[in-house]
Protein backbone atom coordinates (compact mmCIF):
# COMPACT_ATOMS: atom_id res chain seq x y z
CA UNK A 1 0.00 0.00 0.00
CA UNK A 2 1.10 3.46 -1.08
CA UNK A 3 1.57 6.16 1.93
CA UNK A 4 -0.92 8.30 1.37
CA UNK A 5 0.01 11.75 3.36
CA UNK A 6 -3.28 13.33 5.15
CA UNK A 7 -5.08 16.27 4.22
CA UNK A 8 -5.79 18.79 6.71
CA UNK A 9 -7.96 21.73 6.89
CA UNK A 10 -6.85 24.75 8.92
CA UNK A 11 -9.62 26.99 10.18
CA UNK A 12 -8.60 30.38 10.68
CA UNK A 13 -5.16 31.84 9.02
CA UNK A 14 -4.17 34.21 11.83
CA UNK A 15 -0.25 34.38 12.91
CA UNK A 16 -1.00 30.88 14.68
CA UNK A 17 -3.04 29.20 11.52
CA UNK A 18 0.18 30.22 9.02
CA UNK A 19 2.44 28.75 11.63
CA UNK A 20 0.82 25.47 11.97
CA UNK A 21 0.25 25.81 7.72
CA UNK A 22 3.80 26.25 6.95
CA UNK A 23 5.23 23.38 9.58
CA UNK A 24 2.82 20.70 8.01
CA UNK A 25 3.32 21.84 4.54
CA UNK A 26 5.78 19.50 3.45
CA UNK A 27 3.65 16.44 5.29
CA UNK A 28 -0.21 16.86 4.55
CA UNK A 29 -1.80 18.27 1.82
CA UNK A 30 -2.86 21.33 3.52
CA UNK A 31 -5.93 23.57 2.58
CA UNK A 32 -6.96 27.08 4.53
CA UNK A 33 -10.23 28.39 5.66
CA UNK A 34 -10.70 32.05 6.67
CA UNK A 35 -13.84 34.41 6.64
CA UNK A 36 -11.27 37.56 5.91
CA UNK A 37 -10.82 38.16 2.56
CA UNK A 38 -7.22 39.22 4.24
CA UNK A 39 -6.39 36.13 5.26
CA UNK A 40 -7.88 34.07 1.95
CA UNK A 41 -5.23 36.11 -0.15
CA UNK A 42 -2.52 35.20 2.11
CA UNK A 43 -2.86 31.64 2.23
CA UNK A 44 -3.25 31.82 -1.79
CA UNK A 45 0.19 34.04 -2.04
CA UNK A 46 1.41 31.42 -0.16
CA UNK A 47 0.26 28.51 -2.40
CA UNK A 48 -2.27 26.68 -0.10
CA UNK A 49 -5.37 25.51 -1.50
CA UNK A 50 -8.10 28.12 -0.16
CA UNK A 51 -11.54 26.34 0.42
CA UNK A 52 -14.60 29.04 0.25
CA UNK A 53 -17.18 27.42 2.68
CA UNK A 54 -16.66 25.04 5.73
CA UNK A 55 -19.13 22.82 3.66
CA UNK A 56 -16.12 21.64 1.72
CA UNK A 57 -14.22 20.41 4.59
CA UNK A 58 -13.18 16.74 3.92
CA UNK A 59 -9.95 16.22 4.80
CA UNK A 60 -9.00 13.61 7.60
CA UNK A 61 -7.85 16.23 9.62
CA UNK A 62 -9.48 19.71 10.52
CA UNK A 63 -7.28 22.26 13.01
CA UNK A 64 -9.29 24.82 14.51
CA UNK A 65 -6.75 27.79 14.86
CA UNK A 66 -8.88 30.21 16.12
CA UNK A 67 -9.52 32.12 19.66
CA UNK A 68 -11.23 30.45 22.18
CA UNK A 69 -14.03 33.24 22.49
CA UNK A 70 -14.69 31.98 18.70
CA UNK A 71 -14.22 28.24 19.36
CA UNK A 72 -17.99 27.82 19.88
CA UNK A 73 -19.02 29.66 16.85
CA UNK A 74 -16.80 27.63 14.68
CA UNK A 75 -18.03 24.46 16.57
CA UNK A 76 -21.61 24.87 15.38
CA UNK A 77 -21.21 25.74 11.94
CA UNK A 78 -19.39 22.90 11.45
CA UNK A 79 -20.56 19.64 13.27
CA UNK A 80 -23.59 19.39 11.15
CA UNK A 81 -20.87 18.79 8.22
CA UNK A 82 -18.49 16.63 9.92
CA UNK A 83 -17.57 13.23 8.42
CA UNK A 84 -17.12 9.82 10.21
CA UNK A 85 -13.28 9.57 10.93
CA UNK A 86 -12.30 12.95 10.90
CA UNK A 87 -10.22 14.25 13.76
CA UNK A 88 -11.06 17.85 14.98
CA UNK A 89 -7.75 19.23 17.09
CA UNK A 90 -7.82 22.56 18.64
CA UNK A 91 -4.62 24.40 19.30
CA UNK A 92 -6.52 27.09 22.29
CA UNK A 93 -4.24 28.18 25.05
CA UNK A 94 -6.42 26.74 27.64
CA UNK A 95 -7.66 23.28 27.85
CA UNK A 96 -10.81 22.40 29.83
CA UNK A 97 -13.12 24.81 28.32
CA UNK A 98 -11.99 24.05 24.81
CA UNK A 99 -12.45 20.29 25.58
CA UNK A 100 -15.63 20.19 26.84
CA UNK A 101 -17.16 22.64 23.90
CA UNK A 102 -16.28 20.13 21.68
CA UNK A 103 -17.04 16.60 23.40
CA UNK A 104 -20.57 19.11 23.55
CA UNK A 105 -20.73 20.48 20.01
CA UNK A 106 -18.90 17.63 18.21
CA UNK A 107 -20.72 14.51 16.84
CA UNK A 108 -19.91 11.30 18.47
CA UNK A 109 -18.55 10.27 15.09
CA UNK A 110 -15.92 12.31 14.85
CA UNK A 111 -12.42 12.26 16.86
CA UNK A 112 -11.49 14.62 19.47
CA UNK A 113 -7.73 16.10 20.58
CA UNK A 114 -7.36 18.66 22.67
CA UNK A 115 -4.05 20.59 22.14
CA UNK A 116 -2.15 23.48 22.66
CA UNK A 117 1.55 23.89 21.01
CA UNK A 118 3.87 25.53 23.75
CA UNK A 119 5.11 28.08 20.84
CA UNK A 120 4.08 30.87 18.50
CA UNK A 121 5.49 32.31 15.46
CA UNK A 122 7.80 34.46 17.96
CA UNK A 123 9.78 31.59 19.39
CA UNK A 124 10.08 28.96 16.44
CA UNK A 125 12.41 30.81 14.35
CA UNK A 126 14.79 28.69 14.08
CA UNK A 127 12.11 25.63 13.66
CA UNK A 128 9.49 23.93 16.34
CA UNK A 129 12.46 21.39 16.79
CA UNK A 130 12.69 20.93 21.12
CA UNK A 131 9.61 22.65 21.76
CA UNK A 132 6.86 21.58 23.55
CA UNK A 133 2.95 20.47 22.59
CA UNK A 134 0.35 19.22 25.49
CA UNK A 135 -2.30 16.66 23.65
CA UNK A 136 -5.07 16.27 25.62
CA UNK A 137 -7.02 12.90 23.95
CA UNK A 138 -10.90 13.66 23.99
CA UNK A 139 -12.12 11.01 21.94
CA UNK A 140 -10.98 8.12 19.86
CA UNK A 141 -7.20 6.94 19.26
CA UNK A 142 -6.20 8.43 15.98
CA UNK A 143 -4.35 11.30 18.09
CA UNK A 144 -1.34 8.36 19.02
CA UNK A 145 -0.40 8.31 15.35
CA UNK A 146 -0.43 12.14 15.53
CA UNK A 147 1.70 12.45 18.37
CA UNK A 148 4.08 9.79 16.99
CA UNK A 149 4.42 12.02 13.92
CA UNK A 150 4.96 15.20 16.33
CA UNK A 151 7.55 13.44 18.29
CA UNK A 152 9.57 11.80 15.42
CA UNK A 153 8.78 13.80 12.67
CA UNK A 154 8.91 17.45 13.68
CA UNK A 155 10.92 16.37 16.74
CA UNK A 156 8.52 17.67 19.35
CA UNK A 157 8.30 17.27 22.82
CA UNK A 158 4.72 15.72 23.34
CA UNK A 159 3.64 15.90 26.89
CA UNK A 160 0.05 13.68 26.82
CA UNK A 161 -2.29 15.11 30.15
CA UNK A 162 -5.80 15.67 30.77
CA UNK A 163 -7.02 19.18 30.61
CA UNK A 164 -7.65 19.92 34.02
CA UNK A 165 -3.90 19.13 34.41
CA UNK A 166 -3.01 21.30 32.03
CA UNK A 167 -4.75 24.23 33.05
CA UNK A 168 -3.37 24.26 36.10
CA UNK A 169 0.30 24.01 35.16
CA UNK A 170 -0.26 26.75 32.44
CA UNK A 171 -1.56 29.07 35.61
CA UNK A 172 1.52 29.59 36.36
CA UNK A 173 3.74 29.17 32.81
CA UNK A 174 1.24 31.60 30.98
CA UNK A 175 -1.34 32.99 33.33
CA UNK A 176 1.25 34.89 35.96
CA UNK A 177 3.48 35.36 32.87
CA UNK A 178 0.42 37.67 31.60
CA UNK A 179 -0.40 39.04 34.63
CA UNK A 180 2.77 40.24 35.65
CA UNK A 181 3.41 41.37 32.38
CA UNK A 182 0.18 44.03 32.65
CA UNK A 183 1.10 44.47 36.30
CA UNK A 184 4.33 45.80 35.34
CA UNK A 185 2.75 48.79 33.19
CA UNK A 186 1.32 49.93 35.82
CA UNK A 187 4.40 50.64 37.77
CA UNK A 188 6.14 53.13 35.77
CA UNK A 189 9.50 53.67 33.41
CA UNK A 190 12.30 51.41 33.46
CA UNK A 191 15.06 51.85 35.24
CA UNK A 192 18.42 52.77 33.51
CA UNK A 193 20.16 51.18 36.31
CA UNK A 194 20.30 47.24 35.72
CA UNK A 195 21.01 43.82 36.54
CA UNK A 196 21.08 41.03 34.48
CA UNK A 197 18.11 38.74 36.17
CA UNK A 198 16.38 42.02 35.86
CA UNK A 199 17.13 42.28 32.63
CA UNK A 200 15.73 38.48 31.69
CA UNK A 201 12.26 39.56 33.30
CA UNK A 202 11.53 42.53 31.30
CA UNK A 203 12.73 40.36 28.05
CA UNK A 204 10.61 37.39 29.00
CA UNK A 205 7.26 40.30 30.00
CA UNK A 206 7.98 41.84 26.46
CA UNK A 207 7.64 38.57 25.16
CA UNK A 208 3.48 38.27 26.23
CA UNK A 209 2.95 42.40 26.33
CA UNK A 210 1.96 42.06 22.58
CA UNK A 211 -0.08 38.89 22.44
CA UNK A 212 -3.45 39.74 20.94
CA UNK A 213 -6.29 40.61 23.95
CA UNK A 214 -7.95 37.75 22.98
CA UNK A 215 -4.94 35.51 24.47
CA UNK A 216 -4.67 37.74 27.58
CA UNK A 217 -8.59 36.98 27.91
CA UNK A 218 -7.85 33.31 28.00
CA UNK A 219 -4.81 32.70 29.43
CA UNK A 220 -5.81 34.73 32.57
CA UNK A 221 -9.94 34.86 32.85
CA UNK A 222 -10.45 31.86 31.07
CA UNK A 223 -8.39 29.52 33.03
CA UNK A 224 -10.25 29.04 36.71
CA UNK A 225 -6.96 28.01 38.15
CA UNK A 226 -5.42 31.68 37.75
CA UNK A 227 -7.17 33.40 40.18
CA UNK A 228 -6.45 31.11 43.13
CA UNK A 229 -2.50 31.58 41.71
CA UNK A 230 -2.90 35.30 41.63
CA UNK A 231 -4.33 35.58 45.05
CA UNK A 232 -1.44 33.27 46.34
CA UNK A 233 0.91 35.80 44.72
CA UNK A 234 -1.20 38.62 46.16
CA UNK A 235 -0.79 36.78 49.94
CA UNK A 236 2.77 35.95 49.71
CA UNK A 237 3.49 39.65 48.53
CA UNK A 238 1.97 41.55 50.86
CA UNK A 239 3.51 39.14 53.94
CA UNK A 240 6.93 40.33 52.42
CA UNK A 241 6.05 44.29 53.50
CA UNK A 242 5.74 42.83 57.49
CA UNK A 243 9.47 42.53 58.92
CA UNK A 244 9.49 39.02 59.94
CA UNK A 245 10.82 37.86 63.29
CA UNK A 246 14.20 36.87 62.57
CA UNK A 247 14.74 40.03 60.25
CA UNK A 248 13.86 42.04 63.86
CA UNK A 249 15.80 39.76 65.98
CA UNK A 250 19.19 39.99 63.36
CA UNK A 251 19.28 43.77 63.64
CA UNK A 252 18.79 43.77 67.75
CA UNK A 253 21.76 41.31 67.35
CA UNK A 254 23.64 43.67 65.22
CA UNK A 255 23.30 46.67 67.15
CA UNK B 1 57.73 60.65 36.71
CA UNK B 2 57.26 57.42 36.88
CA UNK B 3 53.56 56.38 37.25
CA UNK B 4 53.25 54.23 40.68
CA UNK B 5 50.05 52.14 40.09
CA UNK B 6 48.21 52.70 43.16
CA UNK B 7 47.56 51.25 46.55
CA UNK B 8 44.10 49.64 47.78
CA UNK B 9 42.89 47.82 50.82
CA UNK B 10 40.37 46.10 50.58
CA UNK B 11 38.24 45.37 53.71
CA UNK B 12 35.97 42.01 53.39
CA UNK B 13 37.12 39.48 51.93
CA UNK B 14 33.75 37.61 50.85
CA UNK B 15 32.67 36.77 48.05
CA UNK B 16 32.38 40.25 46.32
CA UNK B 17 35.78 41.25 48.03
CA UNK B 18 37.53 38.51 45.94
CA UNK B 19 36.23 39.62 43.27
CA UNK B 20 36.99 43.06 43.77
CA UNK B 21 40.59 41.64 44.56
CA UNK B 22 40.62 39.37 41.50
CA UNK B 23 39.73 42.13 38.62
CA UNK B 24 42.71 45.34 40.43
CA UNK B 25 45.08 42.58 41.57
CA UNK B 26 46.86 43.19 37.79
CA UNK B 27 46.26 47.40 38.05
CA UNK B 28 46.74 47.95 41.81
CA UNK B 29 48.73 46.91 44.89
CA UNK B 30 46.00 45.11 46.80
CA UNK B 31 45.99 43.70 50.51
CA UNK B 32 43.50 42.52 52.25
CA UNK B 33 41.73 43.07 55.68
CA UNK B 34 39.19 40.23 57.10
CA UNK B 35 38.32 39.70 61.06
CA UNK B 36 37.82 35.99 59.55
CA UNK B 37 41.14 33.36 59.36
CA UNK B 38 39.26 31.75 56.87
CA UNK B 39 38.98 34.64 54.90
CA UNK B 40 43.09 35.49 56.14
CA UNK B 41 44.07 32.32 54.22
CA UNK B 42 42.29 32.54 51.32
CA UNK B 43 43.47 35.82 50.56
CA UNK B 44 47.25 34.26 51.64
CA UNK B 45 46.95 31.11 49.13
CA UNK B 46 45.86 34.28 46.26
CA UNK B 47 49.03 36.02 46.61
CA UNK B 48 47.43 39.11 48.38
CA UNK B 49 49.09 41.04 51.47
CA UNK B 50 47.10 40.06 54.43
CA UNK B 51 46.92 43.28 56.83
CA UNK B 52 46.17 42.13 60.50
CA UNK B 53 44.51 45.14 62.03
CA UNK B 54 42.71 47.99 60.62
CA UNK B 55 45.55 49.97 61.56
CA UNK B 56 47.72 49.85 59.20
CA UNK B 57 45.31 51.01 56.54
CA UNK B 58 48.28 53.24 55.02
CA UNK B 59 46.64 53.30 51.15
CA UNK B 60 45.95 55.60 48.73
CA UNK B 61 42.19 53.99 48.43
CA UNK B 62 40.27 51.81 50.84
CA UNK B 63 37.57 49.68 49.45
CA UNK B 64 35.02 48.62 52.10
CA UNK B 65 33.45 45.15 50.84
CA UNK B 66 31.06 44.39 54.01
CA UNK B 67 27.41 43.99 54.19
CA UNK B 68 25.60 46.71 54.66
CA UNK B 69 24.72 45.67 58.13
CA UNK B 70 27.91 45.78 59.37
CA UNK B 71 28.93 48.98 57.58
CA UNK B 72 28.68 51.44 60.53
CA UNK B 73 30.73 49.42 62.69
CA UNK B 74 33.52 49.07 60.40
CA UNK B 75 33.17 53.04 59.80
CA UNK B 76 34.01 53.89 63.21
CA UNK B 77 36.63 51.31 63.86
CA UNK B 78 38.69 52.80 60.61
CA UNK B 79 37.38 56.26 61.08
CA UNK B 80 40.20 57.89 63.29
CA UNK B 81 43.12 56.33 61.83
CA UNK B 82 42.40 57.23 57.97
CA UNK B 83 44.96 59.85 56.94
CA UNK B 84 44.05 63.15 54.59
CA UNK B 85 43.43 62.66 50.74
CA UNK B 86 42.60 58.50 51.43
CA UNK B 87 39.54 58.05 49.33
CA UNK B 88 36.98 55.24 50.63
CA UNK B 89 34.35 53.51 48.57
CA UNK B 90 31.70 51.26 49.48
CA UNK B 91 30.17 49.05 47.00
CA UNK B 92 26.64 48.25 49.12
CA UNK B 93 23.85 47.46 46.82
CA UNK B 94 21.83 50.07 48.49
CA UNK B 95 23.07 54.22 48.56
CA UNK B 96 21.22 56.17 50.60
CA UNK B 97 22.01 54.73 53.93
CA UNK B 98 25.75 53.97 53.43
CA UNK B 99 26.50 57.37 51.72
CA UNK B 100 25.06 58.81 54.91
CA UNK B 101 27.02 57.24 57.45
CA UNK B 102 29.93 57.27 55.21
CA UNK B 103 28.96 61.30 55.27
CA UNK B 104 29.02 61.01 58.78
CA UNK B 105 31.51 59.10 60.28
CA UNK B 106 34.19 59.60 57.83
CA UNK B 107 36.80 62.51 59.31
CA UNK B 108 35.64 65.38 56.78
CA UNK B 109 39.59 65.18 55.60
CA UNK B 110 38.81 61.61 53.67
CA UNK B 111 37.54 61.68 50.48
CA UNK B 112 34.31 59.30 49.76
CA UNK B 113 32.63 57.90 47.23
CA UNK B 114 29.21 56.32 47.35
CA UNK B 115 29.49 53.28 44.59
CA UNK B 116 27.68 50.10 43.37
CA UNK B 117 29.12 47.74 41.08
CA UNK B 118 25.44 46.27 39.52
CA UNK B 119 27.01 42.66 38.72
CA UNK B 120 28.42 39.86 41.09
CA UNK B 121 30.82 36.75 40.83
CA UNK B 122 27.84 34.90 39.16
CA UNK B 123 27.30 37.26 36.74
CA UNK B 124 31.08 38.05 35.12
CA UNK B 125 32.49 34.71 34.75
CA UNK B 126 33.83 36.55 31.28
CA UNK B 127 35.07 39.58 32.53
CA UNK B 128 33.42 42.84 34.16
CA UNK B 129 33.68 44.52 30.83
CA UNK B 130 30.49 45.91 29.50
CA UNK B 131 29.10 45.66 33.19
CA UNK B 132 27.06 48.98 34.98
CA UNK B 133 28.47 50.07 37.83
CA UNK B 134 26.86 53.36 39.53
CA UNK B 135 28.62 56.14 41.26
CA UNK B 136 27.51 58.51 43.79
CA UNK B 137 30.40 61.24 44.71
CA UNK B 138 30.25 62.33 48.37
CA UNK B 139 32.81 64.16 48.96
CA UNK B 140 36.19 65.21 46.91
CA UNK B 141 37.29 64.58 43.77
CA UNK B 142 39.51 62.05 43.04
CA UNK B 143 36.23 60.05 41.96
CA UNK B 144 36.62 61.71 38.73
CA UNK B 145 40.06 59.73 38.00
CA UNK B 146 38.64 56.66 39.60
CA UNK B 147 35.90 56.58 37.08
CA UNK B 148 38.25 57.03 34.01
CA UNK B 149 40.07 54.02 35.05
CA UNK B 150 36.75 51.96 35.98
CA UNK B 151 35.62 53.14 32.03
CA UNK B 152 38.63 53.02 30.33
CA UNK B 153 41.04 50.32 32.11
CA UNK B 154 38.27 47.93 32.88
CA UNK B 155 35.47 48.58 30.03
CA UNK B 156 32.44 49.29 32.64
CA UNK B 157 29.56 51.21 31.55
CA UNK B 158 29.70 53.70 34.78
CA UNK B 159 26.79 55.91 35.83
CA UNK B 160 27.62 58.92 37.96
CA UNK B 161 23.64 59.87 40.31
CA UNK B 162 23.32 60.79 43.33
CA UNK B 163 22.38 57.64 46.16
CA UNK B 164 18.70 58.73 46.13
CA UNK B 165 17.92 58.50 42.16
CA UNK B 166 20.54 54.51 42.48
CA UNK B 167 18.10 53.80 45.03
CA UNK B 168 14.64 54.79 43.58
CA UNK B 169 15.65 52.77 40.79
CA UNK B 170 17.06 50.07 42.12
CA UNK B 171 13.82 49.37 44.12
CA UNK B 172 12.55 48.31 40.50
CA UNK B 173 15.52 46.23 39.09
CA UNK B 174 16.26 44.70 42.46
CA UNK B 175 14.29 45.41 45.05
CA UNK B 176 11.21 43.60 42.86
CA UNK B 177 13.51 41.23 41.80
CA UNK B 178 13.68 39.95 45.17
CA UNK B 179 10.31 40.41 46.42
CA UNK B 180 9.14 38.32 43.17
CA UNK B 181 11.79 35.24 43.77
CA UNK B 182 10.82 34.82 47.52
CA UNK B 183 7.15 35.02 46.68
CA UNK B 184 7.18 32.29 43.64
CA UNK B 185 8.78 30.19 46.57
CA UNK B 186 5.50 30.02 48.35
CA UNK B 187 3.62 28.88 44.98
CA UNK B 188 4.24 25.64 44.94
CA UNK B 189 6.03 22.96 42.16
CA UNK B 190 7.21 24.29 39.26
CA UNK B 191 4.82 23.33 36.17
CA UNK B 192 6.17 20.79 33.76
CA UNK B 193 4.58 22.97 30.67
CA UNK B 194 6.41 25.54 29.72
CA UNK B 195 7.35 28.39 27.59
CA UNK B 196 10.13 30.30 26.62
CA UNK B 197 9.16 33.79 28.67
CA UNK B 198 8.18 31.77 31.97
CA UNK B 199 11.83 30.12 31.92
CA UNK B 200 13.02 33.21 31.73
CA UNK B 201 11.88 34.32 34.63
CA UNK B 202 12.55 31.81 36.27
CA UNK B 203 16.13 31.88 35.10
CA UNK B 204 16.08 35.59 36.81
CA UNK B 205 14.68 34.30 40.26
CA UNK B 206 17.02 31.31 40.52
CA UNK B 207 19.47 34.20 40.10
CA UNK B 208 18.99 35.83 43.40
CA UNK B 209 17.21 33.05 45.63
CA UNK B 210 20.64 31.98 46.13
CA UNK B 211 21.69 35.43 47.43
CA UNK B 212 22.84 36.35 51.19
CA UNK B 213 20.24 36.87 52.89
CA UNK B 214 21.72 40.05 54.22
CA UNK B 215 21.94 41.29 50.39
CA UNK B 216 17.63 40.32 50.18
CA UNK B 217 17.32 42.38 53.36
CA UNK B 218 19.57 45.62 52.50
CA UNK B 219 17.84 45.56 48.97
CA UNK B 220 14.47 45.53 50.05
CA UNK B 221 14.04 46.91 53.88
CA UNK B 222 16.77 48.65 53.25
CA UNK B 223 15.97 50.83 50.52
CA UNK B 224 12.77 52.71 51.24
CA UNK B 225 11.78 53.58 47.75
CA UNK B 226 10.70 48.99 47.44
CA UNK B 227 8.06 48.91 49.94
CA UNK B 228 5.99 51.91 47.78
CA UNK B 229 6.71 50.14 44.76
CA UNK B 230 5.33 46.71 45.77
CA UNK B 231 2.26 48.47 46.80
CA UNK B 232 2.09 49.92 42.87
CA UNK B 233 2.42 46.30 42.25
CA UNK B 234 0.23 44.68 45.09
CA UNK B 235 -2.81 47.31 43.77
CA UNK B 236 -2.14 46.39 39.92
CA UNK B 237 -2.23 42.81 41.13
CA UNK B 238 -5.02 42.97 42.72
CA UNK B 239 -7.49 45.18 40.02
CA UNK B 240 -6.48 42.51 37.57
CA UNK B 241 -8.74 40.20 39.47
CA UNK B 242 -11.76 42.35 38.30
CA UNK B 243 -13.51 41.95 35.16
CA UNK B 244 -12.78 45.06 33.35
CA UNK B 245 -15.56 47.05 31.62
CA UNK B 246 -14.07 46.22 27.85
CA UNK B 247 -13.63 42.61 28.46
CA UNK B 248 -17.49 42.38 29.61
CA UNK B 249 -18.36 44.37 26.44
CA UNK B 250 -16.01 42.16 24.12
CA UNK B 251 -17.91 39.02 25.57
CA UNK B 252 -21.26 40.34 25.20
CA UNK B 253 -20.76 40.86 21.24
CA UNK B 254 -18.95 37.71 20.88
CA UNK B 255 -22.40 36.24 21.71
Amino acid sequence: MLYRPPSITIIGFGAFGRLVAAVLASHARVSVYDQSPDAWSAASALGFEVIASTKEISTDIVVLAVPVQSLSEVLLDIAPLLRPGQVVVDVCSIKEEPARMMRQLLPPHVEVLASHPMFGPGSVKNGVAGAQIVLCPVRGTRWRAFAVFLRRTLGLEVIVTTPEEHDRQAAMTQGLTHLLARAFQALGERPRIRTRSFDLILEALAMVTNDAPEIYEAVTRGNRHVDPLRQDLLRALASLGKAPESAAAADAAGQ
